[in-house]
């Protein structure tokens, strides 16, 4: 559900009303069932669930096709407010842990899940709660044991996979590294076998303006990045650049391109923002479990007005659907 | 005209054999007539100018409404290749100055021009050439003794003032200072005007991720671009930020603000790119003269094959017109 005070749960009451997703997948809320009520109410839609308790051990999978964990310590959520909080995130911190623990349970666990949808925490309240994780990926990198995770994004005019995420732009110095920038081509490519594309062709950004002009602005282009390039075509991956960053994007959106590596987070996000008009969807590639979620925050600004654009949420669902889907018809096919 | 080597030449014939354009202004080109009549017949245009000495001193100014200033030094242009040369360097440098004298003379001198438009230059083929200029900005900016530059971009649906342009990434960390910051928001705010928008909207960008967190991902926030924001507030500028890049251009793109001040080259010539689909103007603002520019390079790749998109470089020249007469009323108005 993400944090209970931002925009999660209107995203999910709006995508559990969705008569057509609804019939593609059955669905396990590990949140709050009061607050779902209640974004329901706000939202102006209608949707069916059984409610179980958080901690139920069910001996067969639920028959039901949308199911919510309910949280019984998250009494009183009419006083949550819309801003970071303990409360919330204490609950959002569990709810993810309780997701984990079920995405990673043996086959035939009547709780095991196949995909994992995450609703937008809110960093702060972690904090205020006492969780210092800088957010989701990093705890499920840690939860399961994965050494390599990278964040790709998907959309329908273009595919961004990121190198680095969530640190200070001028840290880039120390962070960039060979084994840094070739674990998103690496990681970028599988995602895109795994959406279909046969013969991915994969671009990556420069660093530095023009993609350093041969040197002249910056050594990174050289020093790091070609040679990031050079091991992954070495291993057989169609990839290409360092490109500068101001046409490489717009090169991709016309279909040169099935993935574009940038270096970090605005250089990636910038363009797959303004393309994608709020259906973009984040993806941790690497990870044993599928895991997507939308690809913004908790929006405290809007939440509770009943307002929020579930396109993303709604996309991100529809994503891991599609993930799962595959996985178990490959497992299929393994087997 | 830019590199003879480059597409310059081919988008000057395109735009002279542009009748709407041609009405609109006269024309003095410092080139090589050579190089346009190649380009002429490669591009299947036909347009019709007066050919002069690239020294003639005309006792009044030309009557002709496009003049070709002919640089005697470049014969052969049938050998110039699609590539950087020292010939191209030298006669691209010496054209630049030459159009920046006539642009910096005296109100009733036959040869002063109200505004310039530069043809994309190959810095390398300069640095073979022997000049180490960074590019046309800071050359201009030295030969008007120009203290405060800015580069801004113009478009329909976006308009970027940079703060830095042409230097590694991870220099910004030495560079990045509040007067840094606040020159392109005051020039920013100073070029709206200048365009006719009354109340300018200014938005700044963060730097980090999220625009730093509140200080989390990085201290440049609080530490330069915040106080340089108070202190153009101070004076009267309605600017705020800073915003996290990845969405502020997409509220820009859909209204919400008239000018955006991004940090570095690629922050703002990502989404500039996207939007603009091949008609952003590059306008140096600060300088004494009007001076802008297509937003693309030489295209070495493309050069003399008659396929140059002379979109960038029509919309550089109609702003070029436009801001020259706006510049003629207020000068009359003051008057």
């Amino acid at each position: 559900m993400g944090d209970p005070g931002g925009i999660g749960p209107e995203l999910i009451a709006r995508c559990l009303a969705d008569a057509d997703l609804r019939q593609r997948a059955r669905f396990i809320v590990h949140g709050s069932s009061a607050s779902l009520t209640l974004a329901q109410e706000r939202c102006g839609v209608h949707a069916q669930w059984f409610r179980a308790s958080s901690d139920a051990t069910p001996r067969t999978p639920w028959s039901e096709d949308a199911v919510v964990l309910d949280d019984e310590r998250l009494t009183d959520v009419l006083s949550l407010e819309a801003a970071p909080s303990k409360r919330a995130g204490h609950a959002s911190k569990q709810w993810v842990e309780s997701a984990i623990a079920d995405a990673m349970r043996v086959q035939d666990d009547p709780r095991r899940t196949d995909a994992m949808v995450t609703g937008p925490i809110s960093k702060e309240a972690w904090g205020m709660a006492g969780y210092a994780w800088p957010g989701h990926t990093e705890l499920l990198a840690a939860r399961t044991h994965t050494k390599r995770a990278c964040m790709v994004f998907d959309s329908p005019r273009l595919r961004v996979a990121l190198a680095t995420v969530h640190v200070p732009l001028m840290d880039l110095r120390n962070l960039l590294t060979i084994g840094r920038v070739y674990d998103p081509i690496d990681l970028g490519h599988q995602a895109c076998l795994e959406l279909g594309v046969t013969h991915p062709r994969i671009a990556v950004c420069g660093l530095n303006p023009h993609a350093g002009e041969s040197g002249r602005l910056g050594d990174e282009e050289t020093r790091v990045i070609a040679p990031a390039i050079a091991m992954a075509r070495d291993t057989g991956i169609n990839v290409h650049g360092p490109f500068p960053a101001d046409t490489v994007f717009r090169d991709a959106a016309q279909g040169r391109w099935d993935m574009v590596v940038a270096l970090y987070h605005d250089q990636g996000l910038i363009p797959l923002k303004l393309l994608s008009g709020g259906g973009a969807v984040n993806w941790t590639v690497g990870l044993p479990i599928v895991r997507t979620s939308p690809d913004h925050g908790t929006a405290f600004d809007i939440a509770g007005k009943g307002i929020a654009d579930p396109r993303s949420m709604c996309s991100a669902i529809d994503l891991a659907i599609r993930l799962a889907n595959a996985r178990r018809t490959s497992t299929t096919a393994t087997c």
